[in-house]
């Protein structure tokens, strides 16, 4: 891609009303624009960020046996009234002209349970995954974080259908395996914590995904001894760590970027989802539900991976692969850039080509360390008459020169 | 994808409250399945098929220099009182526990005017093309012909930015042969009409792109002399061809699937949105804006494509490309049909392998003829002994035998 074509470009001041590092960075470099608190809309370089994104949670649920579906984002009030979570306050409400009363989907329990009800006939369907990536909404009071705290928020939602608890403790624990690979290509692995959390009324614990930052709007506690982490919930009713007893907790702030809960058979129940059993008993089915925050995932992201002059963006989600850089307008430069553009896209690297002619070098670069793509590569006369490249990490200070036809096998090893 | 492990089926009986064929055909099969009147969601076969259609549309989308971005559903009262929409009766409206009033999108003008003025300062960055794909939402009365007329509804919705009148006609023009590079991947070329629409205040006409099918929802004229399309709106007016003053016009059902308008500086006015021309003289930017409902093409194909046994998908938007009947659960069969299946799999053609062990061949080959993949392949006793497979294709009556060695070449082919 062009840089010279894409209409979106990075803004030198911090935008005011932003006190999230994310958003900070994210709206100068171009990546989001904010319509109002808590709604974002994804500009190109941030709509490729949230695609790849998208994609590892699809691959790592299609993995679990996860069927991909798409549910409405309007709901009916019926539905909810069946549950008795229609009066849920963070729940937009509306009604049509004809007077029927609508919500706005923040989960989906009271949509695919009844679905799923009118498929599954007999326990021999069953386990059964279903997830949707899918866009919500939240009347938040307080939507102050940037993309972590959202209006409206893009969300990964996985439901999960057992004949008993054995099974559902099973995929419990494969889900949660599914997420730290999730975690891994993000690279926030190390820096996520499994976090117990209040159950509700049928299990002892959820679990959070909880990420460390400086800045996160959560607090977690970290016991010293064993490294189990707690939410704020839990230490409410019990101050010490609830699998050794001891009472040293470190308190770290972090972002609740996914959850997953047992639901047991909460939703069958309301919706008198039952199946007769191999003795012919009918059983509710049981449930599991398990959320990830697309925007949260890519908020932690860019609060963890920066430093003070831009992203530094993990290879599996960065918009591209390599920043290539014209540094000079000479035809001898431009024809050799140009060169190692179309080279680049033979061989099917993701590249954005800084072709711009209006801007010093020095704008340049400081424009690809705000951006963050992994990779710069710059042509100058120098490296020229060597036939070689300039290639630099952003993540390190260290400028390589190397063979401009090694340039691929290169940007392949990284 | 094994059938067996899909948690969708078909259905024996035509859902009563569907009155469309498309709606009748896409729930049976187990494309979609209804919440409610207008808002329907994408089961696993369907959401396929969604993709599919929405792929096709981004790389035309592309070819014509359309950015992609992505902007929220929720907006707030404010930019639509500044162009005076606020008031429109489809609509939804609400507001948040704060006070605050929004809307949700049914087009996006009020957002990326804007959000592009932001940006752009200098008519050399124009011309400019942006475009997203995305969920809409519309308070709709009659919402009675399935996916033709949706309370929610993905829409492909593209904004131009032109610096005069001559650029945006030139890419008014470029859009409407973009639009008929997808009807035809669509398979929908030959039905479906280039039609003039009123086009309000600023020009002319605007265009229609109407499908002519016996139960669309519009009405269009078509002239006997020299085949232009006229809409109702425009032939109410003046009842005559506008080309060729003839008054002899054939009335067709249609199904309106896309729409393109030039609407000059309207929106550019309401915001502000002037640039210096070379001059140094202050002009308003030029747009135009270009719609395609997604559920409106998918069911528009299922309107067209389909006989009395169910859908016929065209071949680039069909959610396999071959269905692969195990119609036999010996053992000899089934290691042989298996062994089919991972050869197409690794060959990567998309395959759906009817795996059922519970279902008869006849049930199964009607279920196949009711989804409509594009080629069946069936190995039996008798093929297996000439080492052959069953080769039929969904539009044709005629079954192939051909060799299994040359399945994939005659796939290809196909």
């Amino acid at each position: 891609m062009r840089q010279s074509q894409i209409f979106t470009r990075t803004l030198k001041e911090t935008p005011k009303d932003e006190r999230s590092i994310n958003a900070q960075l994210l709206i100068r470099a171009g990546f989001v624009d904010k319509l109002m608190a808590g709604v974002y809309s994804y500009l190109p370089f941030g709509l490729r960020v949230l695609k790849k994104i998208e994609n590892i949670i699809r691959e790592e649920m299609n993995q679990i046996g996860g069927q991909e579906a798409l549910f409405p984002a309007l709901h009916p009030k019926e539905n909810w009234q069946r549950t008795g979570r229609w009066q849920y306050p963070e729940m937009f409400k509306m009604k049509s002209r004809a007077g029927k009363e609508f919500s706005l989907g923040w989960t989906h329990e009271e949509i695919i349970t009844p679905l799923v009800r009118k498929f599954v006939k007999s326990y021999r369907d069953l386990p059964l995954a279903i997830y949707q990536i899918q866009d919500k909404f939240r009347d938040e009071f307080r939507a102050k974080s940037g993309l972590l705290r959202g209006v409206e928020f893009i969300m990964k939602d996985l439901y999960s259908f057992h004949k008993d608890e054995k099974d559902l403790d099973r995929y419990y624990e494969k889900v949660k395996k599914s997420y730290f690979e999730i975690l891994k290509r993000c690279d926030l692995e190390k820096q996520t914590f499994l976090t117990l959390a209040s159950g509700g009324t049928f299990s002892k614990y959820s679990h959070e995904f909880q990420t460390v930052t400086p800045y996160g709007e959560d607090e977690i506690y970290i016991c010293a001894k064993c490294r189990v982490a707690v939410n704020k919930e839990i230490i409410r009713e019990q101050p010490l760590c609830p699998q050794c007893r001891s009472k040293k907790l470190e308190q770290r702030r972090a972002i609740e970027i996914g959850n997953i809960f047992k639901l047991q058979d909460k939703y069958a129940k309301a919706f008198s989802f039952s199946l007769k059993d191999k003795q012919g008993r009918e059983k509710n089915v049981l449930m599991g539900c398990y959320g990830i925050g697309l925007p949260r995932l890519m908020g932690a992201i860019v609060e963890v991976h920066h430093d003070e002059k831009g992203i530094c963006w993990p290879k599996e989600v960065a918009p591209f692969r390599a920043h290539l850089i014209q540094v000079e307008n000479t035809s001898k430069i431009k024809k050799a850039t140009e060169k190692i553009y179309r080279y680049l896209q033979n061989s099917r690297t993701e590249v954005l080509y800084d072709d711009r002619e209006d801007r010093t070098p020095g704008e340049k670069f400081a424009d690809a360390d705000l951006i963050g793509i992994p990779i710069r590569i710059v042509i100058s006369e120098k490296t020229l008459k060597q036939d070689r490249v300039e290639l630099k990490k952003r993540s390190d200070k260290e400028i390589k020169l190397i063979k401009t036809k090694l340039l691929n096998s290169h940007l392949i090893k990284i």
